[in-house]
């Protein structure tokens, strides 16, 4: 083996580990741009159809495209009987991304990509399906209902917000369910992309890259950061309390979830997006406490540690106002990631070489084996 | 963002992305070592399970261990009945692999791992139960039978043979699926291992991690390897054929598989291990074809090609002997990598700092946002 080059800093971070057309993020003059468009524009002007089309087509579509593309979509919502019976086998108290993870590998069983030249196609069908494999296993398990996972919502978002409460929402929430939707979609190198590359680096299929992928998004250092957020803002009554309570935290050295970023040095372009939509939803709601208590703990990281909220951080009370349950935060992160990830995945088939880096070896010199009696 | 430093090669080939104290490849004195062992020495004398612990607890086991350790993994067998129920709803046809990813994930759901003094609880109940997730579906899709999925077989060797022929092996053919799962248990940051790392690297749940590698062990460049083998060798009826099929395909260009290595430059030490043991069970069969057959092809791509099987070349031919179905073969692997993939991930866990690389942006340049109407 030719000798290997040891990298500085562990988590290969800083280190180029491949090219990508899809974003920036952190580069001069924009914090975030999906295949050259500032992200701020593209959830102030754009759907989130719009925006996957950008990422997996590769050019915002016309009105024509985007009228196919939203026709196509709305026509594979359903999701077939045995995968229901399958969501309807998972317990309550699952981890609803474990519920993801094997809705999408299930999926992959029935309708598998059988090559690359399906791979617009079989992405489509789980960007359509993903909403209803979250909606139909928490609706079943948590009420007993099993749901008609087909709406005559035009959107994405809609459709979910339908599924999940049962009824329309209002175009307040549609809105902002785009909004985060758009926000979401594609983050560079990210270590559930990476993993998506990874996989698809030996010429896995799409299922497969996708559920590695949300495996990866589950981790509480990755994912989960919305859901925390939420679960903390939740433990104050009054932002006096909040401030109290942040400041309690800051001497425990706990960790606080939603502020900071791993390449984001100044601030998070997505949170002034989300912000501002939050604060508009707790207006709709009369909400008095819940966004108060979140610009105090925002205030009270900024003023103690010069920590900054990320795309999370006001995400947390944005879809609380809108009624949905923590548990589902992160699937939704999944609804919207797919467009990156899959995007990734194209990208790594056109361009391919297997990943494949070396280990620095740390273990026990060679030795003899000892027979077991010896032992 | 600091300026992050572009890398040589793609695919990471020869980058140092991490350390491990689990294995070494094709470093002087010995080709393969497992925690300091030479894999020839642990195929020889060992059995998986005294492997198996030796990865995933640090050293071999004495007999008082291995003993409990071989209890434990037969209590652990069986698949609940939720378990069973999913194979049962996964076409005849799918591809074994998407089945292995989708059994782990949805025992995730039914026995998540809660925390990290879990880890090795939960992957001894995946050792144990993998062999039945495999033949469970595959007897139930192929033959209409609902197994029983214990057996009173002492190792895991004997109780997959057992479960997918409904009898007890041979002492020759145990033997042999001992030699070969030890021979694939582990092999450094190779891509599916790698993929367990980035996903363990979020903090995810083991379930997540294995689910992510056999999805990543699923590509044809990675896992596929002894089953294209099979098939290639199974197209010729005599030696005299199979030189000439294969100066034919050489002349094509076509992908031979088997041969050759990303790391191994001269050979590959596994290959001298499972050769021996595929004539021994060629001799035991009496066959006159697909063993000559093989080496007909091997002293070909050597005089050619000057390339050497891998592992993966006379695996094909030992499994056929024991008459495991081509479709199993990757499989078979997934029983045995899982020891390593899990062992990794403890260590990443370990020392862990979240796998987040950057990417070279290649797209085009930042662009102002045009409505639909402009386009």
């Amino acid at each position: 083996m030719a000798e290997a080059k040891v990298l500085s800093g562990a988590g290969l971070r800083g280190q180029v580990a491949g090219q990508t057309a899809l974003s920036t993020v952190g580069q001069a003059g924009a914090g975030l741009t999906y295949r050259g468009y500032d992200v701020r524009e593209l959830a102030e002007h754009a759907s989130f159809e719009e925006v996957a089309y950008l990422l997996l087509y590769g050019e915002l579509p016309n009105h024509a495209d985007l009228d196919h593309y939203l026709h196509k979509l709305a026509t594979l919502r359903d999701l077939p009987q045995a995968l229901k019976e399958v969501l309807e086998r998972i317990p309550t108290n699952a981890h609803p991304m474990d519920v993801m993870r094997t809705g999408c590998s299930f999926l992959g069983n029935l309708e598998p990509e059988k090559n690359f030249k399906q791979q617009h196609d079989a992405t489509d069908r789980l960007l359509a399906a993903l909403p209803a494999i979250m909606c139909y296993w928490y609706r079943f398990s948590h009420h007993g209902v099993r749901i008609d996972c087909r709406t005559d919502e035009p959107d994405t978002a809609g459709h979910f917000l339908h599924l999940l409460h049962g009824k329309a929402p209002s175009e307040l929430h549609r809105k902002v369910m785009n909004v985060s939707l758009i926000l979401y979609a594609e983050h560079e190198f990210n270590a559930s992309t990476f993993t998506a590359r990874v996989c698809a680096s030996t010429l896995s299929d799409l299922h497969s890259c996708i559920t590695a992928a949300i495996g990866t998004l589950r981790g509480p250092l990755h994912g989960g950061a919305n859901e925390a957020a939420m679960a903390m803002i939740d433990k104050f009554k009054s932002p006096e309390e909040a401030v109290r309570g942040t400041l309690a935290m800051l001497e425990r050295k706990d960790k606080i979830m939603g502020f900071g970023h791993a390449i984001y040095k100044d601030n998070d372009p997505r949170n002034e997006v989300i912000k501002v939509w939050a604060k508009q939803l707790a207006q709709a709601v009369g909400d008095k406490v819940v966004f108060p208590v979140s610009e105090a703990i925002d205030k009270t990281m900024w003023e103690q540690k010069k920590l900054f909220p990320n795309a999370d951080f006001y995400h947390a009370s944005a879809y609380h106002f809108m009624g949905i349950p923590t548990a589902l935060f992160t699937p939704i992160f999944v609804c919207s990631r797919l467009t990156g990830w899959a995007a990734h995945v194209f990208e790594q088939r056109a361009n391919n070489r297997i990943i494949r880096p070396s280990a620095e070896y740390t273990g026990v010199e060679q030795r003899a084996y000892v027979p077991i009696e010896q032992r």
